[in-house]
């Protein structure tokens, strides 16, 4: 079960407390990661230039893209799972078909060295008869 | 080749020319996503006493949720394509070595059969000599 903790996590130099379910190392991992976006931008000039509110919306459009490009690539790994799914299925039924063939095969060749020993031994019987035939 | 374009996305009720090489429609997409998400404060009271400053970091914080999560869903997902990787590696070989075996049972079969008929032949030869030896 979970426990909701408090968690201070400072973002653009502003001091939050966040109460929730989230374990703190998270927390601290994604204030990290807007810490890191809010940096990258303090560098460009023409951002500083901005409106605090645009600079926000930056901010969230920037990390909303790394969302959506995340979301893109799980549709792609989705329909790969899907790919190898097929393949596996197809791979699963063309074992099972060279199984039953290799089977059925197994099988006819013991029948067929079953009959072998048999003429061998009906050959030797016969031999035995010819030789005795062909002293008398 | 991508033609950097102008689009203008209303974000929070404020109009934003974002300059790029997204299309539009990706962007009035990102834009959507985000008005979704201060929507959804805004209904809440606890957010709407907050300072402005702290809103736009709970936003952030919000959007930077879904990019984590939507990260670990990609983590889940390339150990899956891993595991069916290994899966697929395994039965080729395995269908490889039933095949194998497969092929040379086959032979083995067609040897036995043309042995078969070698006996079955000499087996009528036989009969045929030892009939006049005995009537003889």
């Amino acid at each position: 079960m979970s426990v909701k903790t408090d968690t201070e996590v400072i973002i653009g130099g502003k001091v939050l407390t966040l109460s929730g379910y989230e374990s703190e190392e998270y927390l601290q991992k994604v204030a990290s990661y807007i810490n890191g976006k809010i940096n990258e931008y303090m560098k460009m000039d023409n951002f500083k230039r901005q409106s605090l509110e645009t600079q926000n919306v930056l901010i969230e459009l920037n990390i909303a893209d790394d969302y959506f490009k995340a979301k893109s690539q799980i549709e792609l790994l989705e329909e790969d799972i899907k790919a190898k799914e097929n393949e596996l299925y197809d791979l699963k039924h063309e074992l099972i078909a060279t199984q039953i063939k290799f089977e059925n095969t197994s099988k006819a060749l013991k029948e067929a060295q079953e009959q072998h020993a048999e003429n061998a031994k009906q050959i030797v019987r016969m031999e035995t008869e010819l030789k005795e035939l062909r002293k008398g």
